[in-house]
């Protein structure tokens, strides 16, 4: 990704807040569950939001990861030109026990 | 709800065959959540389709209901001019352990 291409930094919304229906809405979602698989497969902060491998434009996988942080489900962080990721595994279980194991183990 | 309402007995999926992204996407929504928890709090095939309180009317009721069979979450039969409802909370809880738990358990 082009150094400043992210105009602002990216707001989050911790697991405690999040109500249990934007929690599921934002896991009923094909393309929002490859994003956390993926990130469920990666360390921390090592994952950049190009390297997804999804099959969408850059401007829906904004809209998909902007969906999963405000569900509590990813952290963002620039590096330098790089905006990298995490699965807030541990907050997400704390608030919705379960759900990610699911989601996890998949079909 | 008048007799013979219902021209077709109702088609259901059962939990076995529902695919994740079906489940999440069933109980994301607030008219089904209320519908899978008034039917946790009531006995088998006591709830008519009309006894629900939800904010819809009965073509929406319909689909949502539909959508709630599809995912293995309701199973519908009629019982003369009513057509009753049970949540399938064992053979679900089977396929998807802790999902209704957590939505039951709500916010």
């Amino acid at each position: 990704m082009a150094v400043g291409s992210h105009r602002a930094a990216p707001e989050h919304t911790h697991p405690d807040e999040v109500p249990l229906l934007t929690a599921l809405a934002a896991l009923a979602d094909p393309v929002r569950l490859t994003l956390v698989r993926e990130l469920a497969r990666a360390a921390d902060w090592t994952r950049s939001c190009g390297s997804f491998d999804v099959p969408v434009g850059k401007a829906a996988l904004s809209h998909h990861l902007a969906v999963l942080r405000g569900a509590g489900l990813v952290e963002q962080r620039d590096e330098g030109p790089r905006r990298v990721n995490r699965l807030r595994r541990a907050e997400f279980d704390a608030r919705f026990p379960g759900l990610l194991d699911l989601v996890l183990k998949g079909d």
